[in-house]
């Protein structure tokens, strides 16, 4: 189920799968870290997920596999149907899918010491299952997303990657889209180009780029070392990158995972795609882009309540680290 | 230095001296937690803080204590003065106030097993920092919030709260105040309270109450167990609640974190007030709340990349759940 909050008017997803009962959220006494006894992810594990939706095939078996969250937050299977109780509680089916891309066969190899053509070919299969969701027209936002590490909510070791499909586009996703169609109107260019224009000329909080793509830490940077790679032409969607910039694009996100993963010591993070919702792929006041937000610090009462965040260190002295690290 | 980021209209806080320079933010190898020789807010080490601002005394010494964040996130002594480098990246001063008030003289003991007495006098030095800071006229809204445990972003465990006076309204907080206001304007009376009835009337989602105050799970809470307590009059600050009804709002908050602290183990979570902001203070569209944000789940990708939040648990099954804990 999803619910309306007409406070904020963002709606919330009710997984009740996901933790049993209540008192499963008890703070255990000592740290349990229950460990699986066999991995669902690793090759000859393959009857512990639900059925193979792709797989990328090599020689020797599947190189990445995507199949059905086991625990979904949104399922196909749902329906869009609204339900209203007075004029204070909304409410609808949890309608949409949720999906997991096994990154490799590999159970601990860090997606920045795999081949670049790997990178590739993970990105390839994102994006096939990116444009395959969104033939769905109940799908109105596809969210491709990856949680490294305990701190940034992974619960199986296993790299993988998740994609989400929303019924609804997301209020917080409307209030950024609203905002650049609102400077679209008044200056005829897109916000996301205009900044990474400008952060290309000033230098100050440019990462690394090749000629596709580039990766700046944002001028208000609500995370310490937060990262953007953003594309060098007007694209609106992931699902409009063609094949000859895949390359790039998997060169240039995995030479900046091992800028921060050697630079900071293999922290906790997430990476998030965002690109236009349904119907506005064609317009051009949005640039799609990936966002790496490393989970150094925890955000605490005064960016819950008031949302706005405190962040430790200024996006160019984290640039001007992160440039230093060495990589291949 | 306060930033502006125009893609969300959000301003972020700079605050390098929360965290020295950017490798300290390194993920360590082993964890460290550096035990403080002297815990700053003990009786005897007074000399470890800054100037006190204000103080509860009772004969054996203080029972509360008021002072200036050592590592602040703004302060008084900043200007108000806003830089703009061209028409993307905006700045202003980081002017503002941020003080710590020191819950109890003890180092170790919970709030719910202090004396309600107490736990008045602490809720009156709030209300009384909450009125002085906002004399001021240069702060737009006040945020009181306490942090407990480390997961809710702690890194003193002796029990204190913290008020911030921001010098501009949260845009998030703005976004909030605007759907109440439009709310009022069609339907000439308070969202909050209109909420607040409703759910006293279904009663499945009311945790606790007396005379005065009202605690409830929200239909669309975004956190397992989240709790709004709730004044059963309009009231539109925490800084408009007369003495007489300071005392049911201790005795409710109390049996409210006695229920969580018992009910889950002693869980990490936040406190957060909330309150119209300057100059709105005597409209009607906003009953001021506190909010009790367990910190049970750690959001991930999907969270931080949409705004949309995945509850694991149903507000009223959280209700039912805490209602049969035993409290005093």
């Amino acid at each position: 189920m999803l619910r309306y909050d007409i406070t904020t008017n963002d709606w919330v997803i009710f997984a009740r799968s996901r933790a049993q009962r209540p008192h499963e959220l008890r703070t255990p006494d000592t740290p349990t870290g229950r460990p699986l006894a066999r991995c669902p992810f690793c090759p000859g594990n393959e009857d512990l997920t639900p059925r193979e939706i792709d797989a990328v095939r090599d020689g020797s078996g599947w190189a990445v596999r995507v199949v059905p969250n086991r625990f979904p937050a949104l399922r196909i299977e749902e329906s869009l149907h609204r339900d209203r109780d007075g004029r204070l509680f909304a409410s609808m089916g949890a309608c949409g899918a949720h999906e997991v891309v096994i990154e490799s066969p590999d159970h601990d190899r860090f997606l920045a010491d795999q081949p670049v053509e790997h990178v590739e070919r993970l990105l390839a299969t994102l994006q096939r299952r990116h444009l395959d969701l969104m033939r769905d027209k109940r799908f109105q936002t596809i969210m491709i997303f990856k949680n490294h590490g305990v701190e940034a909510g992974t619960s199986l070791r296993h790299p993988h990657w998740q994609l989400i499909a929303t019924p609804v586009v997301p209020h917080t996703l409307r209030l950024k889209y609203g905002i650049a169609t609102q400077y679209f109107d008044q200056f005829g260019t897109c916000l996301y180009c205009d900044l990474l224009e400008a952060e290309l000329g000033a230098r100050e909080r440019v990462l690394d780029e090749n000629d596709a793509f580039a990766a700046i830490l944002p001028w208000a940077s609500r995370y310490p070392f937060e990262i953007w790679i953003m594309p060098k032409i007007m694209e609106s969607s992931f699902g409009h990158v063609p094949s000859a910039r895949m390359g790039p694009l998997a060169a240039l996100l995995r030479r900046v995972l091992a800028r921060l993963h050697t630079g900071l010591n293999d922290p906790a993070f997430n990476v998030t795609f965002h690109s236009a919702p349904r119907g506005e792929e064609d317009e051009e006041y949005f640039l799609w882009h990936v966002r790496l937000i490393p989970r150094l610090t925890t955000p605490a009462g005064f960016e819950l309540g008031s949302g706005m965040w405190i962040n430790t260190v200024l996006p160019e002295e984290a640039a001007e680290f992160l440039r230093q690290v060495a990589v291949s």
